[in-house]
């Protein structure tokens, strides 16, 4: 995909258009100069590595604008840090006509999005998503937030961005181990919507940002989520809905929270949770065995974990699936396989059959 | 009113009720109880002083609820004690069908409305306000929001209550001045769409809880809100709406933010504000010079300052006005009085106006 193309999600007044290519510079440029002749302030949030790796971004279409850089990593989803941004965007006089640029990944993402949705009660916010995994997941649709001890996500809002912008080219500095972490999220997508997606992966995995694949993939995750977050933007839907694109997150959340945020990718812990997710279908008999082993072969062929790497407790792992968000009325609620290709929502999973997972899984 | 009366505020699925009366710990009970019933958890949110004040309540129908006490006092309304809030309900194991109750003036509804819209991306709440001018006014219209060191109510979120109690019962043990910081929003809704209240407190100013006409003023109060929080909720309108409500508070918050907060009750800087509102409306040729001795008047007459106590600087005082968040692309917006009863909006007022009338206020 050498031309510039462009999907909307359509949630009324909340509609932004997501943009694909190769090279965007021209179009941020525009995009910055546009507003800042209607007068608007804009400010960007990005990370420590970001501001390295992608200083054409930095010295060309966003060069000149106050700019909060946060040290890489999970470490910064704090209220802490937010709350210092937070004086940031006080400091640089950001009134409600102004615009909150997220340039990095998941992590930026989430903090700078909350950023936008709480300061003033709301301003706008563009996401420029620089790795896989906020490309085709946490820049589109709306949620934001950051971490409390307790867990991941915990505190946040709804907030639509009012653009995202996907430049394929910000993905050749991206580590090997972070990009397949963000295969770990499109495989999920080939397992809950688009079974040809996974037979695709299954054929030849995506290994490089270099695959030709890579703009089309990205492309096609996004046209999913979108119309998941069409008809359930507040995963209020009762079964299925928005819930869906959790397939293999709540083992993985439980996984983050107790081997410590850092240890795991969360595309790393994701692969781990895809892998459980077809294995707890399997014991519900809605899949065979050997679509978990076809599972489980795809997420190892994209370098991705499919076992815990080390014992954790299970005991602590059940507990942390219990504090998870999507627990209603404290029962436990899964996303499983209806097939490969169809996930729908199971609750009242019982949790023996939790345990006996995370046991195969490596669980001590 | 010895009944029990309600007011509906019409958001379609957001919609909620006021009730209204003298002594409704039974109400409370039913809906602590049916909420329990259905498996929900329930936290209570409060500050030590109203925790003191309301025993019987803390007895009563809250007893045994998990209950977070804050410091009594705007400084607990930041970012700091919000995360450590937000840990209580997550080791409280609060999720997504819980219920957060906020028992409190302002403070706490502002802090305890911003957690139930934030913590796991938002749960229900209820408001139980303790002081008038959380019933007239914070308790009402879903704005939440804590402080920043640049100014108030800088981060937040727009989260409409489930339900709305206003038990006049507990204004009984409201100290003077707090009643009558309550009057000055009391005064507000009267000079900005409801000419028969303004002249009612003319005639005899209401200046205990025992007054006779408490109950029905506050519901008074509380259906103006609602009309005007009903057609313009987020705030969004070009010109009047919902900003109409900050009539004086341009003036007042920045009363608040030079003379550090806590030197004057929120309620006191809106009545110099009011003052300051009214005189600048007479400069604009809006109305005559009698009103505005009216207004000062009835300001007065509910023990409520009129000018400033102490001289602020005045540059820091128009500084504190153009970091409002009102404020839009750097303009300098005010809420005006068109005569005795209905506020306008009016864009772009010569900064040189407000350094007039600070300095008529006592400004240096």
């Amino acid at each position: 995909m050498s031309a510039v193309e462009t999907l909307q999600v359509q949630l009324a007044e909340r509609s932004y258009p997501i943009t694909f290519g190769s090279g965007l510079g021209t179009q941020v440029a525009e995009a910055v100069s546009a507003a800042r002749s209607q007068g608007r302030r804009l400010v960007v949030v990005t990370d420590d590595n970001v501001r390295a790796a992608a200083g054409a971004l930095f010295a060309g279409p966003l060069a000149g604008l106050p700019t909060y850089t946060v040290p890489a990593g999970e470490g910064s989803k704090t209220l802490g840090v937010f709350a210092g941004a937070c004086e940031f965007l006080a400091r640089e006089r950001i009134d409600r006509g102004g615009v909150l640029v997220a340039v990095g990944g998941g992590v930026v993402g989430d903090l700078g999005g909350f950023l936008a949705a709480a300061y003033l009660r709301g301003i706008d916010f563009w996401q420029i998503p620089t790795t896989l995994l906020a490309m085709v997941d946490s820049a589109v649709g709306g949620k934001t937030g950051v971490n409390l001890e307790a867990g991941k996500n915990l505190v946040g809002a709804f907030h639509q961005p009012r653009s995202v912008t996907c430049d394929m080219a910000l993905l050749r500095t991206l580590p090997a181990r972070e990009f397949a972490a963000g295969m770990a999220e499109v495989i999920k997508y080939g397992l809950l919507a688009d079974a040809a997606l996974f037979t695709d992966l299954e054929r030849a995995p995506m290994t490089s940002p270099d695959d030709p694949r890579l703009a089309g993939i990205v492309r096609r995750c996004c046209a999913i989520k979108a119309t998941v977050v069409q008809a359930d933007e507040r995963e209020t839907a009762s079964s299925g809905g928005r819930a869906l694109l959790n397939l293999g997150h709540t083992f993985a959340h439980a996984i983050e929270a107790v081997a410590g945020y850092g240890q795991y990718l969360h595309g790393e812990a994701v692969g781990v949770g895809l892998v459980a997710a077809a294995r707890l279908s399997e014991l519900l008999g809605l899949v065979p065995a050997a679509d978990v082993a076809r599972v489980r072969r795809v997420v190892e062929a994209h370098t991705l974990p499919v076992r815990l790497r080390a014992p954790l407790a299970t005991d602590a792992l059940v507990e942390a699936m219990k504090r998870d968000k999507k627990v209603k009325h404290g029962r436990l609620r899964f996303v499983v396989l209806e097939r490969l290709g169809t996930a729908v929502t199971r609750d009242e999973v019982d949790p023996a059959l939790a345990v006996q997972i995370w046991k195969e899984m490596g669980a001590s």
